[in-house]
């Protein structure tokens, strides 16, 4: 870190890259005065400020005391905040110090170039390039539809509130990668805006008093996510036995399950589990058909479960489970956390209440750490002991803001930590219990932390439709960003989740999914909250010999994928990948948002709209080989056939992995 | 007005009555810079602000001289702006003197009480009563819809980003009435958003430094009406033939517009005017069919007009015509306007073309002398002199904030002075031809000034439909929020204007439509902007005879209007009144906004939804008669029988025409 003065201002300069930079005209730093309100309606949030007061700090003075650069800034003494600039392992890291007038509201400026391309900020379904716009950061429902002009956003939000928009997110974080070639993090879990669409510079809005910021520079990408990990955190490698096929997401009880299992089975599938969110019960809404979300094994849903997970383990097959952070009025934890004071309260001091569609749930209250020490051992016993290899760890996007929590920490400020809390209570149950290298849990809420305690993330709630901002394709830039914040393990409910007024899951939304699911590190299947709506894996022999294939090719492809899974858990490298990542002097890449490197060394196209038999694909320059054909590309924008049963997929012709890959080739199915 | 000064502040007190209230902790002014962006497609704007500072002025110093108060406001002496608090002609006048560093928004806080209403802000076709919500004033479309959750609403705004909001209007203005009874209004032409949601105070916000605020009080809000309209101006009566009878809105040539006024006349409805919009041609378009923008009557589609409007004049039956502030680029003005340089420019100092859907046209620029004398003798010319009574004086709400203005003024300033300037071209014209109490014309855009050069206002495109927020009931808060803001001659489209997606006009529609404009300064028909979507006045002999019935009561009833119309142009109070201003102390009346007081006299509860046969009305404390069929109420919630032909309106029994309201009760025709 490098701090340079002028007469009428300075520049912070990390590696010869000026990030910040002050003058009395243009200044750094403003303060003010907000309150904001938050609207919510089922985790949809409608998140406004009040902005009483904004104010540039323009004058500044420095005082330089070894290494530490402290700056006063004020209007001529008014309104005086103390900054401190810091080299801190290798790291250049911004702290607030003092806050004389108790402001509330912060903005950063940063300085932006015009050409400037910006990813990260946690999971973002609609935009990869965040440039152009601003990017609240407030974990919630994603949305359906997530996009004002279509008629699904429209009467999701007419009837619910819960249409999303273009920066609605389970995981969001204040995190991003630049190509100026720095990372910037905030340490702080406010409400933020981070607002990208100025021309000269970047405006970081946040809602408390950041504890730090952090930037760090690199000399190319994967040095970056390398770096960016490194103070995050990764995460660990999946076990062994997720690598043997499909997780097969069925619901109904042990016989309908075993039923589906062996049907597919027969047919040619390879399956390494079962996933059963439905293991503690269901209750029926007008949504659908909902949990019990009380996290005890149901016996009659069930009968004989223990028995058969016993017995399908042995076939290699595993049984997973579901659980969130909620515990369902009606049942026995609810009235346990309740006795011993684990829910959080609300304002007159009783256990909240949330309402979550026709039924009540209460907060487990993870700033009390016997709270947090019980729900483990609910999750050791009820779940790893019971014998569950794995399981959704739904939710954790929701905590309202008008609860009270026991650490006497504003819910607005603990409302974006609570995807990683959530995240830790599974991650610390599942190491206590010496299991790491053998369960495993997936969760879509996120946010700074997840990369140190989710041991991966799926997508949350896709429309089972084509639409590009809630649909099959808007899963590829959420892949893509989240790598670039870090986490590197993504997957998707094969043919999405949320079944709405006209919409129904078809046999080429599955089929094309489930395509695009062979490259990601697991494949997953979700009946989705309408289950009789949606075409499912096993509703005709077509798509289950369709759906074999891809199992087949997931499998084969496995020791590949698991040196990419390595990869991520040693150098935070995520295994999808913007094509930049290994293409750093083609432009073009940089704005490809809907293909992806699987690994340096396999190219992804999904095919994200229905009818197609061709499929345009662009390619960096390099010596491309297709998949299916084996014929060769140098480069450019191509098309190629994408007959079902063949995505456009392509690899490196000099990998090392060519033999595996020709292998994967020449797989066939049943007519696929 | 009185100045109290305490140790950490001070108020600015009229008759009693705190208005603003400043501390150190709680400043009165906020001063900021800003950047705007206007986003304008067919008259539908999305302002956004980058607000890049907002400063609270904490710091006063007060210096007074004579009756004047000079406030310095400051924090610590920086971002000083001078206020001058001064009376002036019974009126408390708050002038900004010096603004040294430039600053482009400015807010003034004005204390508010718990329990105020607040009226006005020009024409609100959502919301009578202001509290609780903002209002940004900008003049443009009125959108189509108007409310976020409404089929009709998504659809237009997806199509054509024309869907609206509450707030959207041709007629805003900075301009209100609060019931702590004082006016307030802003004398300046710039985005405003006049913010009511707070508690404890209304925030106005102005993009450029206001010229004056002007605050009065008044005893009672007919007092204050009076005040208001004796600073902004008042309408002048209407012409006497006006009363006669119906406006029949007519297109299609003069055969086609003699053979409609022949057929209902006959069969018994009261006609004063023929109003034929396309009198100088039209054009085809896809929404419908398009007027064609070249102020010369079509001689081909309005073969012997002029004979015909001698003979027309003859049976008391006007013609009137149709007008708006640009010229289409295929006819002979815009020609003659772009030859004169009467054009405004664009930046590269071309005439600016405005795209209408499918066809531009210029806009004559109302800052040139030259161009408003052109204008006006267009009018005297091709209008007045050709022998037309009247007309609409359309648009005036679309100027481009990009246009190059003649005066060097930025457009975005000029905007919302557009509608009056329009205005006034109109109201010359028909001065200086002499004619002013036989030529009369009416405008849906409107603005500070339209008081003063309006003869009348029309409330602008409704749907074709039975909605809340565009449909029949929203003519009700449009022509009381337009009362309380001085402009009080108000009617509407007869059946609602705009026909897109599924709409259709029914019949019951235009029926219940035309019983309320019967209760209205004029009865004018609008054929829609697809016409043949639409029932019409002559669609059935049922719906002519219900018309041709409204047409009496409407003249039968003129000696009544007359006087209301008279009592608005000598005091500024308006024909159609909220229930409060004659009943104040009923706490009730403040919140009703979908009936009106037609005078002091006549209570008017429209029946605004379909399939009624009972209706529910809330009648202030007094003596009323039901106008059909003589019952008395003394006031209360009650329902009455509204069969069609049988609005429900009452009136008082203490009034000194009574026995004109009983003629009217007995008026019967064909079965209506």
């Amino acid at each position: 870190m490098k701090l340079v003065q002028r007469e009428n201002g300075f520049s912070i300069v990390v590696n010869d890259k000026e990030i910040i930079e002050h003058s009395i005209e243009n200044p750094c730093i403003y303060v003010g005065k907000g309150k904001g309100t938050y609207d919510m309606f089922r985790g949809n949030f409608k998140v406004k400020d009040y902005i009483c007061e904004k104010i540039g700090l323009n004058d500044f003075e420095i005082s330089v005391e070894n290494s530490r650069v402290i700056v006063t800034f004020s209007n001529k003494g008014l309104n005086a905040i103390k900054v401190l600039f810091i080299e801190e392992d290798g790291r250049t890291v911004v702290k607030f110090l003092e806050n004389p007038d108790n402001f509330n509201r912060f903005w950063l400026r940063l300085k932006a170039e015009k050409e400037e391309h910006i990813y990260g900020c946690g999971e973002q379904f609609s935009d990869f390039d965040l440039r152009g716009k601003n990017y609240p950061l407030w974990t919630s429902e994603q949305g359906v539809g997530r996009n004002k002009n279509t008629y699904t956003t429209f009467m999701a939000e007419s009837m619910d509130q819960a249409g999303g928009d273009y920066y609605t997110t389970f995981f969001p974080e204040p995190t991003f990668i630049s190509t100026r070639k720095y990372y910037c993090h905030i340490n702080n879990s406010a409400y933020m805006d981070f607002d990208f669409s100025h021309e000269n510079f970047h405006e970081l809005q946040i809602w408390d008093m950041p504890e730090e910021i952090i930037f760090e520079t690199g000399e190319t990408y994967l040095d970056l996510v390398g770096k960016l990990t490194a103070l995050l955190g990764r995460q660990p490698e999946l076990p062994e036995w997720v690598y043997k096929g499909v997780w097969l997401g069925i619901q109904g009880g042990t016989e309908v399950a075993l039923k589906k299992l062996e049907n597919v089975v027969e047919k040619g599938v390879k399956v390494s589990g079962i996933w059963a969110q439905d293991w503690e019960g269901i209750r029926m809404t007008s949504f659908g058909k909902r949990l019990m979300w009380n996290w005890v094994w149901d016996k009659k849903l069930y009968p004989g479960l223990q028995e058969e997970i016993k017995k399908l383990r042995e076939r290699g097959i595993r049984v997973l489970g579901y659980i969130n952070p909620y515990v369902a009025i009606e049942g026995s934890l609810f009235k346990e956390a309740s006795e011993k004071g684990y829910l959080a309260k609300n304002k007159e001091g009783k256990d909240y209440l949330v309402e979550f569609g026709e039924f009540y749930a209460g907060v487990v209250d993870f700033t009390i750490p016997r709270a947090c020490v019980w729900y483990k051992e609910v999750i050791k016993k009820e779940m790893i002991e019971f014998g569950l290899s794995g399981w959704m760890a739904d939710f954790g996007e929701y905590l309202p803001t008008d609860v009270v929590l026991n650490n006497g920490v504003s819910a607005e400020i603990m409302h974006n930590a609570w995807p990683a809390m959530w995240a830790q209570i599974n991650r610390e149950a599942i190491e206590e219990a010496g299991k790491l290298d053998d369960v495993t849990f997936f969760m879509r809420a996120g946010g700074t932390g997840s990369q140190k305690y989710s041991t991966m993330m799926w997508a949350g709630d896709q429309n089972v439709d084509w639409s590009l901002d809630d649909g099959l394709a808007s899963v590829i830039p959420a892949a893509l960003s989240l790598g670039m914040t870090g986490c590197g393990l993504h997957h998707s409910d094969i043919g999405g989740y949320t079944t709405l007024f006209e919409m129904k899951r078809t046999k080429e939304l599955f089929i094309r999914w489930a395509e695009m699911a062979a490259f990601t590190p697991v494949m997953r299947t979700h009946e989705g909250n309408r289950p009789e709506a949606n075409w499912q894996f096993d509703s005709d022999d077509e798509t289950i010999y369709h759906f074999a294939k891809m199992s087949m090719v997931y499998t084969n492809l496995a020791p590949y994928t698991k040196e990419l899974v390595k990869e991520n858990s040693n150098k935070g490298i995520p295994v999808q990948r913007p094509l930049f990542m290994h293409y750093e002097n083609d432009e073009r890449s940089y704005s490809i948002k809907y293909e992806y490197l699987y690994g340096r060394d396999i190219l992804v196209a999904p095919v994200y709209e229905p009818g197609k038999t061709k499929w345009n694909v662009y390619l960096p320059e390099d010596k491309w080989v297709h998949l299916w054909t084996g014929k060769e590309y140098s480069g450019g924008d191509i098309e190629v056939s994408v007959p079902l049963g063949q995505p456009a997929v392509f690899y490196r012709k000099e990998s090392e992995h060519v033999e595996l890959f020709k292998k994967i080739g020449e797989v066939k199915h049943m007519g696929f």
